[in-house]
């Protein structure tokens, strides 16, 4: 009898915060690719470009003019999927063609007034004004709204379509899906086991090490034993936490020290601008706030599409869409690949 | 009061397969498209390339011949995600590291001998040829497996990496999460209602109208009331079936209709051969044949990337991986978009 390894024998794990399996086949990596490869993301934006809608000074689609600022910048979004008002769908619906009414505000959110700069080469200050700006907006939005998505779209291969480095800010009347089902695994994980699933997860990770890409006394960013996506990581709080803005001065520093390291190992792995998908889950808000989340843990899950290359990515395709989420390299292969590399960003080090 | 119009107010809609919602925000088609654009698909393949290993005659990676095909040619995939044996992951494990074994095989189905021609400008007896093969494949694997996932990945931009006219047929020794989760559904609205989920939609929508893409005596084809992509189509029969096995001869040449009318659509659309992941969903097999799936209903999915143009695609990226799905042109226009377009390929108008 062959004893298992996970490097050379395909298997499933499960992901406890979406209650679901993905498919780990890391002896995949060894098939060639001969499919599509994605121009790799621009290395050259001017620091500032006056037909850009996102620096300082400039004129929106909406004629409005941007503050000349010199730290964080929040305007509306001027094409909102949310809006605050809209009328309600009705009752009386046949249980096949259901509808809902979905009200909200969606924000954007620049980091810097360059446009030639990324979190992980901001300076560790930048970084804290743009944590304290997410906690500001929270706070705001979350007195109202029951969920308040914080996400970043990185690169043009996730969809952004503004160099200039930004995130979005989207509140909603609804707790969305992932989330929702996200409340309801770690719910039943905490009535089970009387303590919050990632607050467990956290402390077996920082012993099991295996994982483990950054750590600090208040952080922990590891490539989840459940990750699907080939680098994904989940950057957690060591302190039971619940949202980001219950986050003390000295974390929200950690924190932004721990950003800029995990982002600077996700940089030089293929010495290119990263590209990812980004967002914060915390526990909901709004009507929420009255009622007990001791259940929740904050945490933030990176998602970058980049597999093999600076040019080639994982296609989460037929079977994935289908069927299954498969990945071709196990987490802790990425974990120790991301683990291994120079905490000095490569365009710092080329200097 | 403003009544409520779907096609500019935002509004949730319920996905009675997945049990979870999609924001609907059609609205959001105005905002210009300043993001990456997509090499469009290649339109010059050779017929016969003597690199290709899925073409007639040729050697593949691991040395075997092809033989000389005329029709449809099944082989093992040469780099599978799941092979037959593996050794099993063991018991005892802390509940937020659960593995477990799988064991399956990935076979790879071309369609036709040719590499410069695809279903929709196949001849309806060549695409039978197809359906009858899958057939064969699901009665031989679904002899022991619980689920065998028909997939075709079509187009670089899927992730498809050989232009030659293929799908994939993945068996596996456990429940997907995907199928898994329209288990659940279909069965919990089967004991609700007493009726098959789809049944009773696919009646709904022959009435309605409105997301009718097309329509035979025995199938249809619509954009369903809760898509996400922006063209997703499901492919239903209208009689109570459960597994493409269980499709009667005329039924079976009935879907070679129906699936070339549908795929010339798609081409047609942007006049380009149109990228999808698209699969089959019937009854589990296996151990599942000895058990009563009457609550199943078997359809196709078509997952389609495309939005704008041939070459803008739908991001499906942060707000849609960490909260929830979102779609900026109603089911309702993508259907009439689709249903008004002419049923000749404009490649053989062309001529
Ligand atoms: O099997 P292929 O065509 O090499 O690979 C393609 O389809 C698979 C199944 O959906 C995916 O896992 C791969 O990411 C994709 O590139
Ligand atoms: O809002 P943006 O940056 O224009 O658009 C991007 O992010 C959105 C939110 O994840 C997605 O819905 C879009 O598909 C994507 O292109």
């Amino acid at each position: 009898e062959v004893s298992f390894d996970p490097k050379e024998h395909q298997h499933l794990r499960y992901n406890p915060l979406r209650d679901s399996w993905v498919l780990v086949s890391a002896h995949r990596m060894k098939r060639p690719w001969a499919g599509q490869v994605e121009k790799p993301p621009e290395e050259h934006i001017p620091r500032h470009d006056p037909c850009n809608p996102l620096c300082p000074g400039n004129t929106r689609a909406n004629g409005e003019v941007n503050p000349d600022y010199d730290s964080t910048f929040v305007f509306g979004n001027d094409f909102p999927a949310l809006q605050p008002d809209a009328p309600d769908p009705g009752s009386n619906q046949h249980p096949l063609f259901q509808s809902k009414a979905a009200r909200g505000v969606c924000k954007v959110m620049c980091f810097h007034p360059w446009s030639d700069i990324t979190l992980p080469l901001m300076k560790k200050e930048e970084v804290v004004k743009v944590i304290d700006k997410w906690t500001e907006l929270v706070e705001e939005l979350g007195a109202t709204y029951p969920w308040v998505q914080i996400f970043e779209n990185k690169g043009a291969m996730m969809g952004c379509s503004n160099p200039h480095p930004h995130c979005q800010v989207w509140a909603s009347n609804f707790l969305p899906n992932e989330p929702a089902l996200s409340d309801r695994c770690q719910r039943a994980y905490y009535q089970k086991h009387g303590e919050p699933l990632l607050l467990q997860y956290a402390k077996q990770e920082a012993e099991r090490k295996e994982r483990v890409v950054v750590e600090s006394s208040d952080w922990l960013a590891v490539v989840p034993y459940w990750a699907t996506w080939p680098y994904q990581t989940l950057l957690l709080p060591r302190r039971h936490i619940l949202r980001i803005s219950d986050l003390r001065a000295e974390e929200r520093e950690g924190l932004a020290d721990i950003m800029k390291r995990l982002l600077t190992k996700y940089d030089n792995l293929f010495e290119v601008s990263f590209p990812y998908s980004m967002g914060w889950h915390g526990a909901p808000t709004g009507p929420y706030l009255k009622e007990d989340n001791s259940h929740w843990q904050l945490h933030a899950h990176y998602y970058p599409p980049l597999l093999r290359s600076a040019s080639v990515k994982k296609f989460m395709v037929g079977y994935e869409m289908l069927a299954q989420e498969q990945r071709d390299l196990t987490p802790e292969q990425a974990a120790e690949k991301l683990r291994n590399l120079p905490e000095e960003h490569y365009k710092t080090r080329e200097n």
